[in-house]
């Protein structure tokens, strides 16, 4: 391979642009929920294009697209990139949809420069990633990789009813492949960081070296509704003042855990919510994640100290409940070697880090060699339609990945 | 006046249980929100009660209700008694209808006694105190004490878009009296405490002096959406954190002003209230009360700094924006001293206490000597389907408002 060898970053760029003008939203995000109209549309447009470029196309049962540009050894299994096309409802045009396009780029550009590999590469667009519409989110990359059955991926209900696999007939997209039948050699995926760590330390590349274990635990207070203005404040029972004393302990638990730890309350649900009258009921989310299980195990100790001692300062009573657990992943050496090793050698400034945020990559690495390039994104914004991202930063993660895949597929 | 004169313990007990059985509710309380076909049923009820006891009914243009017993003395005002009829949608039995029906025990009691007044006696019934429907609460008597202009009452809207007055004319109690102009020479009304001070004592009576100040603020922090997972600790602006640190300083600012002041958080409303994003957005309904100006003046001025401090720590910025302000009212000293006198003179255990909540006696203070009388219930539990009180109460609340209405009425 030619130490020149580049992608063309407008041509990525003019793709990126044509395929967010599929559910384009006037705020100038995208919107192409899982399996709507939009989303057939997107995958239409990414079907042809990778026609055009010569691939063979195939589609699971869980309407997973593998587009495959042949290798020179017939032996080999593909070396696998992507990512997914489906948006938010107030989606970006960078998120998933990025992974599947710098593999486009990147084998138009090895058409371009008449370049074979020993193994086939592919590009692997995930269904349902975001799980908007589909609960849970990645739920076709879980199928794949086997954390789901198939029965349950193609059963998830929207909220009208329809099962994920009726949708799927809907738009043309039940393939007939068995989900998870498909080996893949290596799978890489490239994506914004959805953070801000590169942005706030000016690297273009994260090397990324797992995705953080996370828990989620609901949290509810029992206290005793009253009026506010006829209730002492002696007595009180008062759900919304053990509430926000636990908002500020998980923060004080993360941060004895600093630098590496999260810890965040994104969701309160107040009982009766009403502004006369003292709380009777407060539910809580609290999300903990950590590369570690058993820093987790003692985030976990923590939290359930602070809320007791929250419902006992204030006389009420508490509920704590885990209700997912995700544990933490560690992708494989080798690929997490080939992209550090490629963006090394075309010289971008880089950090080896975890995901924060849960991709298709997790579940894919449960049956193939597996790693994650990271490029910055504006404030670490997304799922949001002010998402944005550099050209010049989505060129550098499509050049590392382009070199990682060629390393791989050598 | 005989010393044994006494209201009927067990006849006040029958029709407030008649009364409750009107939009009687599966869980023991009431549900007669104001201006229904329930509404209307139990005003039909409280006229047909007064009109077999000899009373002249009288309705106003808000659709209150003034139910006359005729005094010996044509030149004197009538002296008066009553609350509402209407109830929360998951009311209790007693909130209002207890200070109605009262009244109706006590005319029948000097009906059956063959007393005669000096002045006449009166029960007011209030339109829309609960103001579950029609937002503000208290509205009727609002218009009644000068406190708001009869067009404003008048086209309240409901969630559908129906005006008070359309309600009026629909159930049939769009009065003709001009809303004010029923002159009263005094008010005293009974009510249930709604607060847990009498029990806590084992007081029978609250002399009530006047109703505490409020002020409600509204208080918003604007932070930054942010992925829960890849967003690290420093450098987030958490806008619920903000919210918390808040509520724990109002709770510390009421105490600080222990035991007169209550302040309380009742309302939260967090954006995008999301699992795994960081909030961007929360508000909070901040309820302070003092029966001083003065000290409303400086817990004010503690929040305007508890909620600066809560941004700057978090790099949230914060609004806050004073929505309510009810001053503080001061009953008149000759009913409360009829009030107090009477509870003397029946030997009941009892306070002065000012009121925490607000009550259609505020807004009649305005135009008449008036006062309250307050009652133990059950942990000091209103607004709920348990409210609950005894029997022996009710009927000692209801013997202290008759000594105290013969008193002025002499």
């Amino acid at each position: 391979m030619t130490e020149k060898l580049r992608i063309n970053q407008d041509r990525l760029w003019q793709r990126l642009m044509h395929m967010a003008e599929i559910g384009a939203t006037p705020a100038g995000g995208s919107c192409r929920v899982a399996l709507t109209e939009e989303d057939r549309q997107g995958r239409d447009l990414f079907i042809k294009w990778c026609r055009e470029l010569g691939c063979e196309i195939r589609i699971d049962r869980m309407g997973n697209i593998f587009a495959q540009r042949p290798g020179t050894d017939l032996h080999r299994l593909p070396i696998a990139c992507g990512s997914h096309l489906d948006t938010q409802p107030h989606g970006g045009k960078f998120d998933g949809v990025y992974g599947v396009l710098a593999g486009v780029e990147i084998f138009e550009t090895l058409n371009d420069q008449g370049i074979e590999t020993d193994a086939p590469l592919e590009i692997c667009v995930w269904t349902n990633e975001e799980g908007s519409r589909f609960s849970p989110p990645m739920i076709a990359s879980g199928v794949f990789g086997g954390t789901y059955e198939l029965d349950y991926g193609l059963s998830r209900e929207d909220t009208d009813g329809t099962t994920l696999g009726e949708a799927l007939e809907g738009i043309g997209y039940a393939g007939t492949l068995p989900c998870g039948a498909h080996q893949l050699g290596a799978f890489v995926e490239v994506h914004i960081e959805q953070g801000p760590i590169l942005e706030r330390q000016a690297e273009t590349i994260g090397v990324v070296t797992g995705v953080q274990g996370s828990r989620w635990y609901r949290v509810t207070f029992h206290g005793q509704d009253a009026h506010t203005g006829s209730t002492p404040m002696v007595g009180r029972r008062d759900a919304l003042v053990s509430a926000a004393q636990t908002i500020k302990a998980v923060r004080n638990i993360a941060e004895q855990q600093a630098p590496s730890a999260v810890a965040t309350v994104g969701r309160i649900d107040c009982s009766p919510n009403s502004n006369n009258t003292i709380a009777g009921e407060v539910g809580l989310t609290v999300d903990m994640r950590h590369a570690s299980i058993d820093i987790l195990d003692v985030m976990e100790e923590k939290l359930q100290e602070a809320v007791n001692s929250a419902a006992h300062q204030e006389g009420t009573e508490v509920e704590i409940q885990r209700i997912m657990d995700t544990h933490p992943v560690h992708f494989d050496t080798r690929c997490i070697e080939a992209v550090a090793e490629a963006a090394r050698q075309l010289g971008y400034p880089h950090r080896r880090m975890p995901s924060g945020a849960g991709h298709d990559a997790c579940h894919v690495a449960r049956v193939a060699a597996t790693s994650m390039i990271f490029v910055p994104c504006s404030g670490g914004l997304s799922h949001n339609e002010a998402e944005s991202a550099t050209p010049q930063d989505l060129a550098a993660g499509a050049n590392v990945l382009l070199y990682a895949l060629l390393d791989l597929a050598r």
